[in-house]
């Protein structure tokens, strides 16, 4: 076996043999096979593709190269969410102790920032204290006491894919499904959840524009997990908005635990609730009633419980940006589109998120929404409110927004996208 | 500008800006754009194409990553053939005095074998004595003074090409048209000839299989020429049959010989004719005659004289190999095929070849074939004879053997390909 018969093949539109695929991995991860070996074999990838057969072996070869976590010695059941991805997404914060409130045990790994798009650890690194970097033991025990832990993945864990997803975003091959998918449910898979509920985005903000895009995406990712034993929902849903009223980390921090004291935006509110009835149903734990646990505080307690598991003050007062810049309606009328990607660009460009995979974030840097399609606005109100610890930002970011919004005639007729699209099982 | 953006222009199948293609070449001369991402865009390249303009450019930029040569201190006009490699190509040999002594000045820069085809400075190299590397001094000197010089490209000449080269060859981008175009022409720009003829080969023994992708890679290539001022003309040639009677490098260096005392298989006299024409119509010496000098000894005197000057003896013994093994004809008839590939292929396994760069060449090894097709054998007559000296590899060299001729029953029609198939001005 050798690398350049490996490419060649998918090269020439064949199909890898397990063999190959078993032995391009491990030979990969053992530093065999080189660095530019393994990028033109992913750009034959994206280019001429593989089929179920290739990724499910890939994903597996993937696995096989590192640990499995194993949950079996938890008295709860194990249940899991993965979002592709988004502005504003803030999701997973009041979702994992709702979830845990319900019953269910929630071991969620979690990522960083990619371009535009937030991520849940730089997010949750906005509260004093709290550590994103917990050994498995740790994360077994605050899973084990609070019932849910939200926690960087290990070094142990498919570090094929670690290597793999480092060189995919250095090298424009990103964007290709199988590899998108492969590296996705190994992570899931070799973290050993029973069940799973993948929120795949779709719209200007996410990784797939279009519907098409997704369905695959969706489709493959719940083929892979349900091959593999776990029980895998997908929702498809909209990401051509941003969620909720706050792009930044520290800024969605706070609307999160708006949420988890019963009020927040309502698109996060639903989306929050949708996926835990996922995520519950998925588990086996069908009388559930996440709504209840949200009003009556309990999701609130594992909130706290969690965040204090972790060395975070759930009492601290979050960091505020030192500067502020107000975006003002040019022209009364109807909101009729806010464009995620734009938003998410402006928050990344005033240092929420960061250029390079070594760079800080700003905790306090973000985009606050005061209107959201459908409402209506008067010219000269408030319409974003830009934050940031370094205003020489702010041009750069408003470079971002000139076509970021329209804004139609008052009494325009107006249909909102619902948040949840599609459900794929 | 930056690497993945360049990147993704072609795998979208985008047209590359000039702007992006003399900055990535540039930046990948420096260091600055990775190995990586470099392979990556070679295989988009490779799948997704280059149009003319882009191979123009491409070549350009690699030809100002270095230096340029310049002949015009010679009082003779310049002419350079350049082959695409097959199995017995020695014809740069006989062909480069030949055509000194008819007039001209021949710098011909070579190379060594890659995979199952030979290299012309790994066939001189047998020659007791005998130096490739010659500074640009010594080069223009051995010109100036016998009329023609054949060495190996000094580093300075397209030093991106010679990193890209490296680079396609670990990573499955050889076979790409546009990068094959603009390596070959880049080293025959920057070297400086006037005059270029492109030996373009074609058939199983040849890297194009098809006459189709022979010439596609054959009209680029003359274009290339053409619009940077050099005269360029490109014959396509059979390679299904090995050129002459020997394949393996002193083997072909005493077939040389024998073809510039005036014998010689008669496809190698041919060719060497053919190409000779060719070259010297392109310098403008209309009234040479390569026949004559051929027959009255002129072109082995430029022989004798050019191999002296880069401290070879062309007197001396040619190395022989240690072991022989004889294989002998299964049946009586026509011999209607003797494949071109499978013969490199037992050659390169018996020495003549390297598995990787930087292995040692055996002078004596190769095969030497008995019979060509179209010509009558018998049962139990030598068919062909492969050197080594090394015998534990002749097992792995039959096995490239089993399917390598066909013999039909006596009497059968046999139809010959020319070696001359096409031209293209």
């Amino acid at each position: 076996m050798d690398a350049i018969s490996v490419i060649r093949t998918k090269r020439d539109r064949g199909e890898l043999t397990p063999e190959q695929i078993d032995w391009v991995i491990d030979a990969y991860t053992r530093g065999e096979v080189a660095d530019e070996q393994m990028s033109a074999l992913a750009m034959a990838i994206l280019l001429n593709g593989m089929n179920r057969t290739e990724i499910a072996r890939w994903t597996a070869a993937m696995i096989a190269s590192g640990e499995r976590m194993d949950f079996a010695s938890l008295s709860r059941p194990t249940t899991d969410k993965h979002s592709t991805g988004g502005v504003g997404d803030k999701i997973t914060l009041p979702l994992a102790p709702l979830v845990a409130a319900c019953g269910a045990a929630v071991p969620q790994l979690s990522g960083r920032g990619l371009g535009h798009t937030g991520g849940t650890l730089d997010k949750l690194e906005s509260i004093p204290g709290w550590r994103a970097h917990l050994s498995n033991e740790e994360m077994l025990n605050v899973l084990d006491t609070t019932g849910a832990v939200i926690c960087a993945a290990g070094d142990g864990l498919a570090p094929a894919d670690k290597k793999l997803y480092a060189l995919r975003d250095v090298t424009g091959t990103v964007e290709a499904i199988p590899l998108i998918a492969s590296s996705i449910m190994s992570k899931k898979i070799a973290e050993g959840t029973g069940a799973l509920v993948l929120d795949v985005k779709v719209g200007s903000g996410a990784f797939m524009k279009t519907i098409e895009d997704a369905r695959e995406l969706a489709s493959t990712m719940v083929a892979l997990g349900t091959d593999s034993g776990v029980r895998t929902v997908a929702l498809l849903t909209d990401m051509a908005t941003p969620l909720g009223l706050t792009a930044g980390n520290a800024l969605e921090v706070r609307e999160s635990v708006e949420v988890l004291a019963g009020g927040g935006p309502k698109d996060v509110v639903d989306l929050t609730l949708a996926l835990a009835r996922e995520m519950l149903d998925a588990a086996g734990l069908k009388d559930a009633d996440p709504e209840k646990a949200l009003a009556d505080g309990s999701a609130m307690d594992v909130w706290r419980r969690m965040i204090s598991a972790q060395g975070g003050d759930p009492d601290a007062t979050l960091p505020v940006a030192r500067e502020q810049h107000v975006v003002t309606a040019p022209s009364t009328g109807v909101l009729t589109r806010l464009d995620a990607y734009d938003i998410g660009v402006a928050a990344w460009r005033l240092g929420a998120g960061r250029a390079r995979k070594e760079d800080p974030v700003q905790a306090g840097a973000g985009v606050e929404l005061h209107a959201k399609p459908g409402d209506e606005v008067t010219a000269g109100q408030p319409l974003l409110t830009l934050h940031t610890d370094t205003p020489e930002k702010f041009d750069y970011a408003l470079k971002a927004l000139p076509d970021a919004y329209d804004i139609a005639p008052a009494g325009t007729a107006f249909t909102a996208t619902p948040v949840v699209r599609e459900r794929i099982a």
